[in-house]
């Protein structure tokens, strides 16, 4: 049996970004992002039901501060206690795990998806998606970007605005577009 | 007959940013991009027909993410299937030309104007705009920023967190801040 | 009598975030926030009453574009006619200042608080936060991080997508990660 679009895409297959099963789950992402982003704050909790709903797993006591923004959700993974401040945006097409106790400052961004080089292919629709992996304990300065297939091991600390491109390693801290170790 | 604020503006001169005139067309751009934003996504298609109006032209296909923001809209020109991830802003004191299938990442920023570098005249308003301009099928990595006057080649690939100052030439491949070719 | 956290926090002392002090503060500044982002531009004016309320003290004829972020709102000290444009984020746990008829581009980030470097104290919620300082006239560039403790002297210049990590001289210019004069 032919593998599904969503099958290829978190197995990190190249896969087809443009097809129904793909769109339907980024729509029910934004129905998600909108019922949290839209939510007065008293109201609010952590998170709203639906976006709690969304994520492949969250543990206690989770803080997402708004806007949010993730691609599909369904594929992030969040431990316990952790906390994104406002503006946090994952475009999870593979798996994105955030350790427990993670701290994500203003506008920190994870992109797991790499649209194709080849301009034919790009046009398609064509991407493949590689899994990002926080350990717990990771502090990640506001406005950094962390790149497809990056791992953040437990305890590490990277700077502001910082652009992650390659593994950090447990309790290391890096800094500088590209990231380099401090 | 003297020129209007307008019109000295999109011609690159020097220009008063204060004037009624410009401010009525940024509130006609933040009301289009509140009605935008503030649609649920299952009603909003590719953008709200007020922002569709907004732009001074928009191709087949479009897709704009929330949130989204422009200074004025009406200089922007969006050719087809051109896609903006979220948090995308575009400041079009000059011409913004986004060729067909653009696609740009989330957070990614086009500035246009320059204030005066002299205080006197920044107090009181005075900018200069430049055009940007990105051919076909160009690919802007997430919270990347486009500088006034840059001329993005057809099929060039911007790297995410890019600060992008000096022309990319078409098929081009730049990252880093500033953006140099790799 | 022992301090409280608020008194800890805005002296410079190491403090713990996680009292219901301190949240009780974070919940005030988000409900303004959420006050300012969600009105219609044609009734906010500069900025709704919610948020100029929260504010320590707020001059003549600022305006401040949606989406805008801060974390306590109190501890800002807006001068006169200062802009913020769309995506501005304060995490103001220290006192910021921004002087009169300064210019914040888009999604410009002023970060006061340092989470504690070691892994224990930071579970606990144990910050210190520095004061940041714009004089008057200063413009900031979009995308620009001012980390916590830096001065930006009365007419500097900061490169749009700079990180500031140090001072800036009063009618400087600085550019890129970390940001150097030039």
């Amino acid at each position: 049996m032919a593998q599904s679009s969503y099958d290829k895409m978190i197995s990190g297959d190249w896969y087809n970004a443009l097809t129904p099963e793909l769109d339907e789950l980024r729509m029910a992402a934004r129905k998600a992002v909108f019922a949290h982003n839209q939510c007065p704050p008293e109201d609010r909790g952590g998170m709203v039901p639906e976006l709690a709903a969304l994520f492949m797993s969250v543990g206690e006591d989770c803080l997402i501060e708004t806007p949010f923004h993730t691609a599909y959700g369904c594929n992030t993974v969040l431990g316990d206690g952790v906390f994104f401040n406002a503006g946090v945006a994952i475009l999870d097409s593979a798996r994105v795990t955030i350790g427990s106790r993670c701290m994500l400052g203003p506008r920190v961004q994870i992109y797991c998806a790499d649209h194709h080089r080849d301009i034919a292919k790009r046009r398609a629709g064509i991407e493949r998606a590689l899994p990002v992996t926080l350990g717990d304990d990771v502090w990640i300065g506001g406005g950094a970007i962390l790149m497809p297939g990056v791992t953040i091991g437990a305890g590490a600390i990277v700077g502001a605005g910082a652009v992650v491109t390659k593994d950090v390693a447990p309790m290391g801290r890096v800094v500088g577009s590209p990231a380099r170790p401090i």
